[in-house]
């Protein structure tokens, strides 16, 4: 019988909520290898992490583990899916038809992952009523309704910074309850409302100041 | 005088980095609206830190402040840039040039914060010799002579999942040092090289885990 208490998944550190999708990559990667299982162990070295570790994030949610025979790769892949919420599909909206948001569109690996764009918008009326892929470019005005009918509980903001924040208030007016922003701005939104940044740029200062920094210790 | 030990760039801890990235945008955006100085406690404030934290961060790289003044707006972003070694301008090369591959290359943010984009490489011989904007797709065997011609530090991998670790390895042998995966697989590189990891999808797992659990929560 488990004698642990009842996995409380709103007490998980953020750290191993990020570590679950780094888990759920390398699974995958196990099983396009046609690996059945695998230990803490193996799934820890892959990913420099120690065997307890991963023991310990997997706990939060239950017992996956099997005495003798490890992790089932495949049973652990849908567990994970589970607790991330993508054993379903996400419809998901974009704001900002520019260069990025247009890539976003085009990026496979959202879709691969459960997560599937169905409307795009853009505050510029000369791309209003644009069609691009198989999306046709909607006004804001339209955004309410579209979060109504889809469903819509995730958006990407991909807009130039100074929109960002108005962009952010118009999606949680809506309804929407997560915010993915690419706008190189902070952004701010009420407490019950989930948001991420990532700004493209600040990924590429943070190894320049590493990069930087390893020259002039080595002068 | 300033009586506080010299500062030791090397022993700052990475969120403290990342949040000078945050300060630097923050700055600017001030800059912008012709704000001349600033005090840690409005700095902190438009990003959700204590004045303390402020203070705390820049006194890594130094003494910025002015009594009764703040921070001189124009000074400190130029402090900034400088600890974050963008107070000129990297070369950065791309590996990789699919859809996303192709919207990094007309991101026209990483220019602005000095990354330029110089040279593009693809694996597939169908790309090689194309243009893309002012970029012909190189050879993956061009690669070493160019990142010595270019002095080449900086590089992001937009490959897929399965090419990325053959492709960071051929990109530190040829002498880069700072890698940027948006790949969606963790891949290793030696202790000397700086790697960030951007997976699109794990963003929006983490959100659609937040959120699925406020649905949770609120049965």
């Amino acid at each position: 019988m488990d004698q642990s208490p009842p996995p409380r998944p709103e007490l998980v550190p953020n750290p191993a909520v990020r570590r679950l999708s780094l888990y759920l990559r390398q699974l995958e990667a196990f099983k396009r290898k046609d690996r059945r299982t695998i230990s803490s162990k193996q799934l820890g070295e892959s990913l420099g992490l120690t065997d307890a570790q991963v023991r310990k994030d997997f706990a939060y949610f239950g017992q996956f583990g099997h005495p003798g025979i490890g992790y089932r790769v495949e049973d652990l892949i849908a567990q994970v899916k589970r607790i991330l919420g993508t054993d379903k599909i996400w419809n998901v909206m974009l704001v900002g038809a520019g260069n990025l948001g247009r890539a976003l569109l085009a990026y496979r690996g959202f879709e691969q992952k459960g997560f599937k764009m169905t409307a795009v918008f853009d505050a510029d009326p000369s791309k209003v009523g644009k069609k691009h892929g198989p999306f046709v470019i909607q006004a804001m005005s339209d955004l309410p309704a579209t979060v109504q009918k889809q469903n819509i509980r995730l958006a990407i903001i991909a807009v130039p910074a100074d929109n960002a924040q108005d962009v952010a208030d118009q999606l949680v007016t809506a309804g929407v309850r997560g915010l993915l922003n690419f706008a190189p701005v902070s952004i701010t939104v009420p407490g019950d409302v989930a948001l991420n940044a990532v700004d493209l740029a600040v990924q590429l200062e943070q190894l320049s100041f590493q990069v930087s920094l390893s020259s002039i210790s080595q002068v």
